[in-house]
């Protein structure tokens, strides 16, 4: 993989630029501040993949050791979590002062999140000193600091995305809340004509409560009805009074859950859309003007106008980009310097950020290594026959109808031998199929990173070949199906059946695009993370022990009431969602006494075993996940558990900052991922560097290229052939072609329009104005017919 | 109310392009096609409010028939049904004919809903006929066109915008499909997982049935949980076996619910988007050429150029706009024709239509009739220190006081004397505010049509003042609560709150959105109405007497069980949801046997009376209301009472309708409605008229405005004033104002963009052309930053 095509941790333009100071101190010109060749490996360093890698591990580790700590999971004394987390902090101090050493002084300290880093780290050590001191004299506290945990997972320099995302939340909250007090108002109103129309009824739930007689409670009732969680349970008594009621709860529901959520939506999209244009704006503006400084260091007069000479710029490339090849750098001059002058101009030198970061793939057409070894055998008849049948478009629906028969045999009962032979069978001619494509395709094209479909097939059938044989030889050799091993064969099996999709054009279309929105969507995994973490904590310190969950046979006292007397009789007990407990999950309830009788029909080594796997299995759920889970679950249906006024706040917080904040988030973003889809196209530089490939001759066609027959660019700095001529490349096989167009997030695609109508003279405002714009200078002035719906 | 000042109904360019025609038919140069003077007065005729009026008020009739006709609600016999909608026909069939007359054939043929209606029409006659022979000789059949009432509804002329969300719909079909058959592809694929992984843990749902084990019902269930209507219940026996498997339903609730609805939202949005925008161009066009149509039937040749002539031109608006006042027909003149040249050329001409839409206020200001009739008593010293009482802020903020106060004593117990005397002095506390605001400002710019919150507070205070009135004197009377009257003084009690919202600034922006989407909304109103009716109307004929309803004390067999056997120990019946049914309500159930315990504390007359009233209220329900309900509370929760493969369909059909198409628009059209509101501004039409209503000094400025001093004009034709200089009115009082600026509809402000973008002298392509033109060619070739997020 060379440099340019991989997405850069550090922007291309800062590189430049502090390139181009080294390169001007090397030459000795002025030796600018703070720069020198050492500040640039500091900041390689720094950039470099293993060093972000192991921020990351540790964040997660740091995270990670509410499993271990009490109420634990896994209970280990506070001496080694303690110990674990110090080091966490001392790498991340470590990592800090790294990132002051490759910063300017007044840039470091002007930044809030090195400030908000630093005093985390302060804050942890203090809370972790306290408590170590309280627990050494027997003293009980609690870790409040692991609250604050999930700051160093936002702050650190790399997760800009996710500190995107916060910063739009914290954007849009002044907005949000004038709704969000209004919907509240309106869910006031509704409470107190619900309080009026149904509180003197002397109606009664379907637990035997008074229904709507606590103005309070009505208020939650009614918002948790706007989840629609407790639909229709909350209405029965009125409706089955009389229907006119229905009345009251249908008005309710159309202005509360739909008006009002499509309005969240609407505000939160809205200022999602303005504050990512805002900041696209920025980032565009403050590349331009690093370019430009870059330019303004490196420049020489040439007749009337200030250029870098072609020697600097090659230079200043291979310090940036070490690992591009010669041709590619060549090429990438021919696209900056169009009349061959022996010079770049300001106009193509601003551009060099984008020309890098442009995936560009050389690719040798390179002949089959068989053809290669012994070119009679793979040229035989019987081998050009092979290979013209799997290219032969009957061969994709013989395997389409392959797997559809597969699916049957997977929904069919696995006791039947003659199913679980046909299971050998499909994995057999699914491993021909492989090896027949990889026959009649050259290899290291079949296995180039852009086949995304060929990768997942190979992995899924070599990783269902492996299960399947431990399976099988566990099963021979203690008579005993893993059950661990036979769910990963299962979902294997499923997953292979995937494959389907590919072969619709349609289908293809959209799975590409669900695919290029999986990155950010990580960025809202670690948003959820974060969440779902301080959440998790603060349920914890607030519920732990208030619900207990008892296996199905438990004959404890208060089995039938989750362990707490005033869930009696409720249906949330009856409805058995005991587990859905904020406990960690080793607490004082009685061990798992029996597997359920089904269990035992097997042979009794398999049951005990079995039974004592399960044992294990409830007893180390990670606390955490299982809060995780049991959110989701709330949020859908658990608001039954709510028993006292505390964790009903909580859990309004809950949907707030889930629902109303964060899904509307997330559902903002695929908007505009899929609206960016619509009007993808080829940038201005793209086509620039097309055009020129074109003309050199060096061009590949798109048929070519699907049929499997190129590689991406293994070349090195080894094989650098100097300033020769790049159309004799072609003689070698060398070409070049831009990667898939659909690589884009919404983020490039927006920064690339901008910049389209950023003019090349115009330089931009100054730092200072351009870490001042506003999302209100955004909107233009008169929108236009297209921009405005 | 002037006739450019509200919404014709029918577009001002027809009515002037027929007005060119009449114009010219006078002037006997030649007698076009099917246009007179006559045809005109039909023209009027098929566009008065009584002509629509009536036939809604036919249509609505036609719809309610559901709850007369067998199975009845209140039943009637078949002739006097039959009757009513063969009556109801006939009104169709001679609206039909009178659209004919005014439209010219060929495009009457070629219209595809006027062919729908005949169809309809002819289809339900031929259904009538069939279904009462069959009575006669007493063999029960379905009256199966009864599901094509609602088409009525769509294709007459008036209902253009639920026409254009059904065109909507069908449009965004083929690009939904496939992402549905995606998303079913991705369900079936997780069944299969969980049959394999769940299938053979004989495991038991909370109910005790096999879990997990049949394919079909898997894929039911978990299609369901996309609703998250059956979540957690159906996780929990997995959850309980082992919190590993939570880690499945994660996965599958994120690809799902979030990942694919998501989707589906986007798709139909952007959908709904391109559609709109084509529908604008098409209108914009086609209102374009027939102006210019107009235009060349007038023109006359003027030196170089064909103009129209200052006198057609007022003939053909007083014949267009018979009701506007002379002095505001001046002001048109005055824009159209800058500088008096005594005509008007073709670029002003086609702008027409456009002044006619604007609400131009004409306004007299006028004296307080009070002093008129009495200076002294009005303009001295205590009337003056009460009317500068009233119009300071102190007295807003006093009643914003009286108001919460008011809240809490709402809320307090009824029973209390005190409380119930309270109630009276809020009331004469509103009713004194009412009277003190119209005493200070002009009762007639008080209750100006603008002005929505005073009309909101004097009408909620006067039904609360004659409701309280009549309940006292019922109480008195007859020592006798009547239940509903009561129930209207509560909610008009609420309801008098919501005023408060109107004191803050922040909230009133938000509300005037919210009230501007008000009127499209009720495009939703009638589509979920047509959608609900015709899924009412087939669940009825489907499962009617399924489930039953029996009272709490009843003592019937199989009371527990909602009448069905299958049902027992369902979790369905035991929390109560039996009244969720498809029943026709007086089918066989017992009656209600006795009030509950609780409502026989009161003297005996009122009970028995509450009893009776009780009853007819239960067995009064209108079926097809009922059943909306019940799809309001299925779509949230009532998935479990489905029991057979049939209603497993409906209800996936009834989903994928309401949820993946009707409420995505309804969401889409939302957040266009919110986006265009950040956009809003004047349009070129306007600000022409504005500046010359400020050139001519018969301008008037928001703060005056504001002070209530304005009144509508009240002008008609007799105080008509002829071509009296307008600058004079000025003395008189007269004063013009565009009227407010947020009365605009998205289509409105969307047709406005559009139109700026054509040129002046842009003739637009021809008729069929505009009827031809593709969303797809919207789209811009290159977006611009602006327009593409």
């Amino acid at each position: 993989m060379s440099a340019a095509a991989r997405d850069p941790p550090l922007a291309q333009e800062d590189l430049l630029l502090a390139a181009a100071y080294v390169y001007d101190a090397q030459y000795n010109r002025n030796i600018p501040f703070e720069t020198s060749p050492q500040a640039v490996r500091l900041y390689y360093l720094y950039n470099h993949w293993t060093m972000q890698a192991a921020t990351y591990f540790f964040i997660f580790v740091d995270l990670f050791l509410a499993v271990f700590e009490d109420p634990a999971v896994y209970p280990l004394p506070f001496l080694a979590t303690s110990l674990v987390e110090v080091l966490c902090l001392l790498v991340f101090f470590g990592r800090l002062v790294h990132f002051a050493k490759v910063t300017p002084r007044n840039v470091f300290w002007k930044d809030t999140k090195n400030i908000c880093i630093m005093i985390a780290i302060l804050v942890t050590l203090i809370d972790l000193i306290i408590y170590g001191a309280l627990k050494i004299s027997n003293v009980n506290s609690i870790r409040w600091s692991r609250f604050l945990r999930p700051i160093f997972l936002i702050n650190f320099a790399e997760s800009r995305q996710i500190r995107r995302v916060f910063r739009s939340i914290r954007n849009t909250l002044p907005e949000i809340t004038y709704v969000f007090l209004l919907f509240m108002f309106s869910v006031l109103m509704f409470s107190l004509m619900a309080l009026k129309l149904f509180g003197d009824r002397n109606l009664r739930t379907v637990e035997g409560s008074p229904y709507f007689t606590n103005y309070l409670e009505i208020v939650f009732d009614l918002y948790v009805l706007v989840t629609t969680a407790n639909s229709p349970d909350v209405m029965m008594p009125a409706f089955d009074f009389s229907w006119w009621y229905s009345l009251f709860f249908i008005t309710y529901v159309v202005i509360n859950t739909y008006l009002f959520m499509s309005v969240f939506l609407a505000v939160v999209y809205n200022n999602y859309r303005k504050h990512l244009k805002n900041e696209i704006r920025k980032l565009a503006y403050m590349k331009r003007h690093k370019m430009v400084e870059a330019f303004n260091i490196l420049k020489v007069k040439e007749g009337t106008e200030f250029v870098v000479k072609e020697a600097q710029w090659k230079q200043l490339v291979k310090l940036v980009a070490p690992d591009i090849s010669t041709s590619h750098r060549e090429l990438l001059l021919r696209v900056s310097d169009e009349e061959q002058k022996g010079y770049v101009d300001k106009k193509a030198f601003v551009r060099l950020a984008d020309l890098l970061n442009i995936q560009v793939i050389a690719m040798r057409i390179q002949t089959h290594p068989l053809e290669h070894w012994m070119p009679h055998v793979y040229n035989s008849a019987v081998s050009l026959f092979i290979r013209s049948m799997v290219q032969h478009k009957g061969f994709v629906w013989t395997y389409d109808v392959i797997i559809l028969i597969n699916a049957v045999f997977i929904a069919l009962d696995e006791e039947n031998p003659l199913i679980s032979y046909a299971e050998w069978v499909f994995l057999s001619l699914y491993i021909i199929e492989i090896l027949l494509k990889v026959y009649t395709y050259e290899p290291r094209a079949f296995f180039a990173k852009t086949q995304f479909w060929n990768w997942f097939d190979t992995s899924i059938i070599i990783a269902a070949l492996v299960a399947t044989i431990l399976n099988t030889s566990l099963k021979s050799a203690s008579q005993y199906n893993s059950q661990q091993v036979l769910d990963i064969v299962f979902i294997l099996r499923v997953l292979r059946l995937i494959r389907i999709v590919d072969s619709i054009q349609r289908f293809r279309v959209i799975m590409n695009t669900l695919i290029n929105i999986v990155p950010t969507m990580l960025t809202f995994g670690g948003l959820a993370l974060v969440v779902y973490y301080m959440f998790a904590i603060i349920g914890m310190e607030l519920f732990q022990g208030k619900i207990q969950f008892f296996s199905r046979n438990s004959t404890a006292h208060h089995a039938l009431e989750c362990g707490n007397p005033a869930l009696k009789d409720s249906l949330f007990a009856r409805a058995k969602y005991c587990k859905n407990n904020f406990n960690d999950i080793t607490s004082s309830f009685g061990p798992i006494q029996s597997p359920p009788k089904s269990m035992e029909r097997r042979p009794t080594p398999l049951t005990s075993m079995r039974s004592k796997w399960r044992k294990k299995c409830d007893l180390s759920s990670l606390h955490f996940l299982s809060v995780l889970v049991l959110n989701f679950i709330l949020l859908a249906n658990g608001f039954a558990l709510v028993t006292h006024q505390a964790a009903k706040l909580y859990f309004i917080a809950f949907h707030v900052v889930v629902v109303i904040m964060i899904i509307n988030i997330l559902i903002a973003f695929i908007l505009e991922a899929f609206f960016v889809e619509y009007s993808l196209e080829k940038s201005e530089v793209e086509t620039a560097i097309e055009r020129k490939i074109q003309e050199l001759g060096v061009g590949i066609q798109e048929e070519e290229l699907r049929d499997g027959k190129l590689i991406d660019n293994m070349e090195t700095n080894e094989n650098d052939l100097g300033g020769e001529e790049i159309t004799k490349k072609k003689s070698k096989g060398l070409m070049f072609k831009i990667a898939s167009k659909r690589y884009r997030t919404v983020d490039a695609l927006l920064q690339r329009m901008f910049e389209a109508e950023i003019l090349p003279e115009d330089d931009g405002p100054s730092v200072d104005e351009i870490l001042n714009l506003s999302p209100a200078d955004v909107y233009p002035k008169n929108p236009t017919f297209d921009s405005a719906a």
